[in-house]
């Protein structure tokens, strides 16, 4: 049978290896298979994609291989990986920059800067589709995992795609995230497009008929991997016992790559407005502070902390209040739910499912809802061949 | 329009003189009406009674009032009760009192210990009828907030009302909890009830019956005020997500005089069972380990403070760890809780529910399901006459 | 007896006011009476100045009241204040601004910003030997309580007075913090100079020499108040258990004017820089992470809130952590230990201490140690005139 | 140069068996050396012994050597304990049981229940004697880190040596914990005593006197090595500045085999009143409330988990409060302070200190302080033979 290939935007980094070398080590049968979501009883019929059915790849700006990453990110400890250090020698594809990347790093060699979007959409269309014929794979996704990017002048929602392709070399490069050159470009060759990172990519809505007319799906925004997915599920305790939000605040502490990034001038916009913005979703209301904050602490590496301190009021206006303090391993708690998405998209083109995929906004701190009535599940005619 | 009649077995404790000191000045319109759960935009529709279609009444071993109560407890700051002292002069009936409760305090000066359990019952059962026709209410609710109970030498379950009866004196005072004379009392005399506390009383199974043939409502246990509800909130998202819990220690401080009680010996057993099991309900196993402790810490008062610490394993055997600190005024916890189950009692009575009511487990760490198909929402036959 | 005459700079802040009505009401014998390190029984035979032996006044860009400000703040309960409002009515002096200053806001109405160094000084000169002859005090200590302010151009300390006299206007207000202006007044003045605050002045070593020739004393800076305190004890505690710091990392959250000027970009950098250093001076060693946040949180008003993690290596490489969560009124942590420096520089003024005073460098979070050996405890001569 | 010998009483425990394995390690100068304080500068120039100048032994109920236990317990890493295997190979003597001890387990096999007191001194103080001369020591410190034992009916405290010595064998084995066969065994054998535990041993207060005629030193009891010695730290702070202690509740998490032991009935008693004792002792006041508890919490193995929660009262009543959240494994926190021990006992041995050692009480939580001036530092005659 034929695999499911994946694609990482960012395949070096502690996100994608860490996927890569578990799903490795357990398709090897020598660790247990465990997915998140969908390891629960509930998915059991639906025969979702094992591990040993996927096949991995991707670009980077960096030149490590997958395995020579995995030893680096020491995330994954030497028994699991051990014993899979051949399948690991997957080298990237360069990957492909502009202005709004964080600056190139001393051991960046593998990029290119293109000059105009026509151009770097179609050298990743290229791309998508040799890997497809070379694993001979059924479907393809591609899962950005790039960093976070800065925000150009102009919101890119604003932007049609035309307007994008008559864009200046010199505006382009300015204006729009590498993300969305791999976005379209995926959906172009018939691949499914995933942004699992604070990007303002999907943000541009001419994908979502793109995709349509592509028959593939497209989901995201930015993985709800640790604070936010608690913060959620306390909010909507909050709202069923009727304690009124006065104010929350959060704060992380991580010290791995994308801890660095995001201390970096401008690349936390984004993630913050997404992290800030998802608790008046769940209560219905705004009136309440709120404030989180990201700090970069080395010491930690991938390991994040959070503490979040939460102040309501209840019944006639009594003070409740709440402190949390959660500690998990950011890629680790990533890399289930990477699993996760990739085994479901994998069953929606199965499923002919198209367009962009609300109904996988669990994943997500900021779920991209349906944009219009009608992109939501509309069938490909089952005369048209596999994406 | 007829009110609602509720009764309260503790009528002077913490828990029911805040809920009718709140209620009173509510209904006065002298502070915005609150209730919890209810009052989401949810139950707008349903025509819920107000704080002003409420009248109360009750028992307690002691002979305050209720304003005297709300007073010492200290729990309502004196804006709240001033202006309603007038209503809240109320006096409770004389309790009854089993071996199984905690010892006579020095001000308890206002109970009878009686001698067989028929008498005890039709007692309640008077004072029931006597309450509905002085107050001239539509329907009567007791809701059982007594002090947590010792367990006699055979589980509660194991007799049937015609053995309980027929105990002599003695084994009746050592055997039977008080909360089950009021129990019976009640359904007898066509008033729903409602176990708010860690008490064996509904595990005679026997009252099940007798409400639907009496036309009444019944539900319990322990209502899950704080610790409780946060951990089953945050075990279903360990579930949704694949987190598997490794061991969870809870521990809880707390001053009033239910902490008081709960530190004596045997008072605390029911209490802690019902806190422990809720987790594997949730989580669908049970090979963690799970503690909770409840330390009786005077200075703390009504102000109930938990800490939690979770420890999960994830992907590949990853630890995960979560520590909870939560803060709240238990009693202030509990109000709107009991409002909202007065509330959706009195709907339940105009709708003709009968008989134990599952649907209501939300509000209770020991939520009791369904015991037999038969039992849930069996309407009465329309002729009846009103409970 | 002649009373010991107290003049803020920041007379209606949060601090001073909380300091001024506090012992307004202390003296009026209708509270009892509280300082803080001072009160312990070491000190008793000290014969140090009680609450109704201090006359306080000061200056504010802010024209409110003392009484006023108290009111607003809402930091003392009205039991407090009520009966000493006629006490607490007094007006602040026009307050000195320069360009490093924060922008002035709305209500800023009563100040002056100087042409020169010079002019400057003489007006806070004559103002202070006014208040000293219309309060007919004994002494007079000045206490700077100002906002952070920016750093100029060239570090302070680089600067002899001489030089800053010579500055040209333009040059003078975009250089000189506007509490080198007050000290300089102060000392020249015959008034002992405290710096409460993360401020540049002491560290302009004139003030030193000129304190010991005009017999007053100087001490600074940066009340350790809260976290601070804490961190150093912990500190200690690992340095004497030989527990090496990895790292450390500490939030702040408060929403005070202090916590809003913090906010303002470059107003929390000698703050921050204090915060940070203060962990090597007790350890003895660096090579640790250590990071200081102080986020503006206004739900929280003066009611600071701080969380510290901390992790240590322990015999054989061991982990060992700690966290910390510390809650307090910043101003109320503040005044008892003003009350105690109040106390202190008074009886030194008795004992005729001069200079730079280290030994209350307790009270600081970057004490000020002795800069040369000649300038500590040197009495000054029998036959000077009271200063 | 002859070695100091180190016999434990529990040298298979948890603790001991870490001292063991790590010093050797250390000897074997693959590890760094390490100490607690005594790691400090200031102790330097003491000349001080290394762990290459100690010889280790002891007493054990069960039959593993030392090198058995470190693999059991798993709290040294392997790369520890490897290539120092055969140094490990250390059997233990029978301890010593009476009824105050803990029940025996199921591997207890190596132990003796003696008839009467005087012939089990009599075996100790052999077994010290053949081990100072078989391993050629200068010097012999015995270590009580025997299980928390219950208290017998009437307070060690209250009988004399003579007394004792009569005891029935029945009578003896009631109300006699093992630690004071151990110490007077090896008082009288010319051996320092020390007790790590919360044992009563040294409230009998025979052994001072005893401990200065045979030119040996005693020290207690119960090592300070992480909730207490932070608790002592926090209060200190607090009396220094003022801040009124209202309430402290302090819980433990452990689960090795000293959390098992101090849940059984009755263990914890002593352990918890030493606990409790700290703070007024520090304060200078007792008018707070104080609560500790120890809860045996298997997951977390040797690794203990505390939790405080401090609430104070500073300037004009406000409150100020502090969480503390302790994470540190017992058994390796506990080591380093054990070779402190070792070698100032061995230091005083060749300075010829004798009797009760109270400036050694900060290593632990109830430090026994002079119980007459005599007995402090009195030199032994320079003609007495080597201990």
């Amino acid at each position: 049978m034929a695999k499911v290939g994946v694609m990482f935007v960012g395949l070096t980094g502690a996100t994608a290896s860490t996927v890569v070398g578990g799903s490795l080590k357990m398709a090897s049968r020598c660790a247990p298979v465990q997915f998140g979501t969908t390891s629960r009883p509930a998915f059991a019929s639906l025969g979702l994609v094992g591990p040993e059915e996927m096949s991995f790849g991707g670009w980077d700006f960096k030149k490590l291989s997958v395995g020579e990453a995995v030893r680096r990110h020491g995330i994954l400890p030497p028994e699991v990986w051990e014993g899979v250090e051949d399948q690991l020698d997957i080298p990237p594809a360069a990957g492909v920059r502009t202005e709004l990347d964080i600056p190139a790093e001393s051991e960046d060699e593998n990029y290119v800067c293109p000059t105009s979007f026509g151009s770097a959409v179609e050298t990743v269309l290229e791309e998508i589709r040799a890997f497809r014929i070379g694993r001979q794979v059924s479907q393809v996704i591609v899962f950005y995992l790039g960093s976070p990017h800065k925000r150009g002048r102009r919101p890119l929602s604003s932007y049609t795609i035309g307007e994008i392709e008559a864009l200046s070399e010199e505006d382009f490069l300015r204006e729009v995230p590498s993300g969305l050159i791999y976005a379209i470009g995926a959906v172009r060759a018939g691949a499914h497009f995933i942004d699992f990172t604070p990007s303002e990519t999907l943000e541009c809505e001419a994908i979502d008929s793109l995709a349509e007319e592509n028959h593939v799906q497209v989901a995201g925004r930015d993985g709800s991997t640790g604070q936010t997915m608690l913060k959620v599920t306390i909010a909507e305790m909050l709202r069923i016992r009727n304690l009124r939000l006065k104010s929350w605040y959060s704060t992380n502490i991580l010290g791995n790559h994308d801890g660095y990034v995001l201390g970096l001038e401008g690349h936390d916009e984004i993630k913050l407005r997404d992290k800030s913005d998802v608790l008046g979703a769940v209560l219905g209301y705004h009136d309440f502070e709120h404030l989180v904050k990201i700090d970069f602490f080395q010491a930690r590496g991938d390991r994040k902390e959070c503490w979040d301190v939460v102040d309501c009021e209840g019944w006639l206006g009594q003070p409740v209040s709440l402190r949390l303090n959660w500690i998990g391993g950011d890629s680790l708690l990533a890399a289930p739910m990477i699993l996760d998405l990739i085994r479901l998209i994998e069953y929606g083109g199965r499923k002919r499912f198209v367009g962009l995929q609300p109904q996988l906004g669990l994943f997500f701190k900021r779920p991209l809802a349906t944009r219009s009535s009608r992109n939501l599940h509309r069938s490909r005619p089952e005369s048209a061949s596999a994406a």
